[in-house]
């Protein structure tokens, strides 16, 4: 095995202002060629480095932990989506709203990362290899919404904004 | 913007024997204990750095191409799953056979990465984020499968494999 570094170059970062309800990526120019044929799709995979966890002791110590919406439940981080993980990477499932080429923006409904995070990668949303319709959840999580439309909803009710933080 | 590159270590890597039909990751020991949990889970989202691509020519000019399963779409890169991109990581969504922490063993059902690919994260798959029944394909994949287990069925006729290649 090769253990050598691998490296990651920022291919651009997030703009996040949920006061005003933006939510955008900002594609550097070298890299807005590959945004053609986005506009085909109706969402997008969105890859994105989470630099507040971009440390040695978050990295080396976010191994296993207490899930803070499962109180009695101890999870590996394969098993949970933290943000605090060996390698930083995390992904957001985003309804596409607008593509500027020309200017490398990509306007989202919703993105959870922070202003400012780096971007990573971007990848269309294929039902032949995303869509899972038998993927069941974890039972500590029963309850929760069955797919991203009903997580919209779900997530109205600031109750239920209260269960993940 | 903070330029700098941001690094990934491999956490371990693929063991894939298509004529055994053996799909398998195999997790580094110092990881293994973030595997706790993930056997509650059917499905996973497996990354992996596809290190076939990782070389300079292909980050830097894999940005825009002709699709070879639609010949007429030139397609940028963030517009489809291409293994030669900016920052070569692929994610296969996945169903989880068996766990064996002890060992770091993780048998899949099926993988679409060769033996040896560096793994660089697990992440379990959550409906709530990651299932979207209102994606709809870019048209030039009009008669594909609609989800993962319809994919199951469409790749089992060779021809359809072609179609792919």
């Amino acid at each position: 095995m090769n253990q050598a570094k691998l490296e990651i170059t920022p291919i651009g970062h997030v703009e996040a202002d949920e006061s005003r309800g933006l939510f955008r990526l900002q594609i550097d120019e070298p890299y807005r060629p590959a945004l053609l044929g986005l506009d085909r799709c109706t969402h997008a995979i969105v890859f994105w480095w989470a630099d507040q966890h971009d440390n040695p002791e978050d990295r080396a110590n976010s191994l296993v932990m207490d899930l803070p919406y499962a109180p009695d439940v101890r999870s590996g981080v394969f098993a949970n989506r933290s943000q605090a993980r060996p390698n930083p990477i995390a992904i957001t499932t985003a309804y596409l709203l607008n593509i500027d080429q020309e200017s490398g923006v990509v306007d989202l409904a919703y993105i959870d990362a922070f202003n400012g995070t780096p971007l990573v990668d971007i990848k269309p949303y294929l039902p032949m290899s995303d869509l899972v319709l038998s993927a069941e959840y974890p039972d500590w999580m029963e309850g929760f919404p069955d797919s991203m439309e009903d997580a919209a909803e779900f997530f109205s009710d600031p109750e239920n904004i209260k269960k993940f933080s």
